[in-house]
C-alpha cells in the first residue's frame, strides 16, 4: 500500500499550476506550499501540473524548481516529480554511470517484466541508445555478465511453477556455492532467467533441501562485492518490501545516508510504502517518521514526512 | 515489397470459411481451393478466417488442415497460416529444442527491438515461459552467451550514430579477430547490445580501416560453428534481404532443402520476399519461380508459387 496521501477534491493541474507560481514568486520561495502541492499529487497528477504550468508560464517546471529550491530538498523534489517510470530510466543512466550495481538490481529485478520494459522504453527516448550498451560497456567481469543479463531478460511472470525444475536448479545453485563458484555461469542463466514464481519455488526447495536459506549460505562470504550483488537479487525477487526495509533501516543507522533514504521514499511512496514502513516498526519497535526526523532537518525533512503520510 | 497477392474485392472472412468447408467435404481435399483462399489472404486476413470457421463449425481451422493436407505442403501452410509474430514464437521454441542457432540469430536480428519483444511476448502466452530461459537451458558454451545476449536485448532503434565510437569498437572487433578470440566477450557485447545503426557504422569503417570486411575476415575460420553464427549476426543487421537471398540460394543449390526454402518464402512472403527475388535473380541470371519449380512439386510446389506472386 503506497503512504501517499492526495486530498480529495483534489485542486486541477491549472490551480496546481497557479499555486506553485505563486509560492516561486516574491521574496525567496514558499517551500511549504511546493510541498503541500508536489507531495501530495500522483504521478499522474504531477504529470499534468509539469504540462498546465508549461503551458501557462511558457516555462519548465523542473528547471524553475531547480533555481527555487536547494540542496537535499531539490534532490528529492527532482527524483520525486517523474512518473515512476521516467524516474527509474533517470536513476538507471546515473547507475550504469557510477557501475552501482546495487540500484541496477533493484530496477530489474524487483519492477515486472512489463515495468522493466517501459523503463527501458523511456531510457532510448530519453538517452537515444539503450541501458543495455551503457552497462554493458560501463561495467566489466563478473559484474558486466549479471547486471546485462539481469536487464536483458524478459522474464515471464505467469504463477506456474515446474516443481521438479526447482528441485535440479536448486541443486546446481547448492553446489555452485559450496564450490564458491559465485560467478558460475549457470547461477546467472538460472537468476536472469527464470519467472519470479519459479525462483522462489527453487529457494524454497533450497531451504527444504540443504536445511539453510540460499541467502544466508551466500552471507559466509561477505565480504565479496559480487556475492552481495547475488544476496540483492534474491532478496528483490524474494520480496521487495523486505529487501527495502533493510536498505532503508541500514541508510538510517549508517549516519542517514541521505542518497538511499530519498530513493527508498520516492519510489516506494506510491507502491508499498504502508508495507516497508509496518515492517520497519515490527523490526526496530519504533516509529519510522521519528526515525527520519532525526536523521534529516528543513524542508527535506518536511518533504520526506510528508511522502510518508504525514 | 510482399510478394503476397491478395484479390481485390477480397470475399468475407465467413466466405472464405465456407470455400474452405467446402474444400474439406466429399472425396479428398480441393487443394487447389484450399491454396486459392489460404495463399492469397494477409496475415489479418488469415486471423479472420481463423475465428470465422471456428465460429461457423466449432472446429479448429488449423486442426482440421492437418487432417486434410500432408507432407511438405501441411508443414508449408501449418508455418504460414499463423500471423508473424505467433510463427515466430512457434519457429523459436522448435529452434531453441533443437539448439538451431541460425534461426535463433534470424529473429533476434532481424525483427526490430519492439518486434522481437512481440515475439517474446507470444511466446510467454503460448509455452508458459520465457524465450530466454528455454535458450540459455538448451544451449551451452559460447553459443549460449551469444544467443541468449542476442535474444535478451532490447537495441535502440534511433538512427543517431557515434562516429568516434564506430571506429574505436571496429578496432575492438578486429583485434580479437585477428587473434582468434572470437568468443571474446567485446565481441557478444558489441554485437548483442548497439543499435543496428551504429553497427552498421562500425562495419563500415573496418572495412576503411582494415581494408576487408568483417565477415570475409572472419570467413578464413569458415570451419568453425561459432564463427559462422557470428557472421549470421553480421549479416542479418547489415542486410536481412541479402542474408535471406543466399540462404535460399544455398538451400535450392543443395538438393533443395525444403525446410528453409518453406521458412524463407513463408516468413518473407508478406514483408520483402520481392526484393529477395529480385536479388536472387540478378546474381544467377535465373527465374527464382523456376528454381522452385524444379526443387519441389504437386501442392507443395503450387503453394509456394502462389506465395511468390503466381
Amino acid at each position: 500500500m503506497a503512504t501517499l496521501k492526495v486530498p480529495h477534491p483534489v485542486p486541477s493541474a491549472v490551480e496546481d499550476a497557479e499555486t506553485l507560481r505563486k509560492a516561486f514568486q516574491g521574496w525567496g520561495t514558499d517551500e511549504k506550499t511546493v510541498i503541500g502541492v508536489l507531495a501530495h499529487r500522483d504521478a499522474a497528477q504531477r504529470l499534468q501540473i509539469r504540462l498546465a504550468y508549461e503551458e501557462l508560464y511558457e516555462e519548465n517546471l523542473i528547471k524553475r524548481l531547480e533555481s527555487e529550491i536547494h540542496g537535499d530538498f531539490e534532490r528529492a523534489v527532482y527524483r520525486w516529480i517523474f512518473d515512476p517510470v521516467e524516474r527509474q530510466a533517470i536513476l538507471a543512466n546515473i547507475a550504469a554511470r557510477d557501475g552501482d550495481y546495487r540500484v541496477v538490481i533493484e530496477f530489474s529485478c524487483v519492477n515486472s517484466a512489463s515495468e522493466l520494459l517501459a523503463v527501458k522504453q523511456a531510457y532510448h527516448a530519453r538517452y537515444k541508445h539503450s541501458l543495455e550498451e551503457d552497462i554493458a560497456s560501463q561495467t566489466t567481469g563478473d559484474f558486466c555478465k549479471l547486471l546485462v543479463a539481469l536487464v536483458g531478460t524478459y522474464r515471464y511472470d505467469g504463477v506456474e511453477i515446474n516443481l521438479r525444475l526447482a528441485e535440479s536448479e536448486a541443486k546446481i545453485l547448492h553446489e555452485a556455492i559450496t564450490e564458491k563458484a559465485y560467478n558460475h555461469e549457470e547461477i546467472i542463466r538460472i537468476l536472469s532467467t527464470r519467472s519470479k514464481a519459479q525462483l522462489n519455488a527453487t529457494f524454497n526447495r533450497y531451504k527444504d533441501d540443504f536445511g539453510i536459506s540460499i541467502t544466508k549460505d551466500l552471507t559466509s562470504e561477505s565480504s565479496d562485492d559480487f556475492v552481495a550483488a547475488l544476496r540483492v537479487v534474491i532478496r528483490c525477487i524474494r520480496s521487495p518490501q523486505k529487501y527495502f526495509e533493510k536498505l532503508l533501516r541500514g541508510a538510517i543507522d549508517n549516519h542517514g545516508n541521505k542518497d538511499v533514504i530519498t530513493r527508498v521514499l520516492v519510489t516506494r511512496a506510491e507502491k508499498d510504502l504502508a508495507e516497508i514502513k509496518d515492517i520497519y516498526e515490527k523490526r526496530t519497535n519504533a516509529s519510522l517518521d521519528e526515525a527520519i526526523r532525526k536523521k534529516t532537518s528543513g524542508d527535506y525533512e518536511k518533504f520526506l514526512l510528508a511522502l510518508l503520510g504525514n
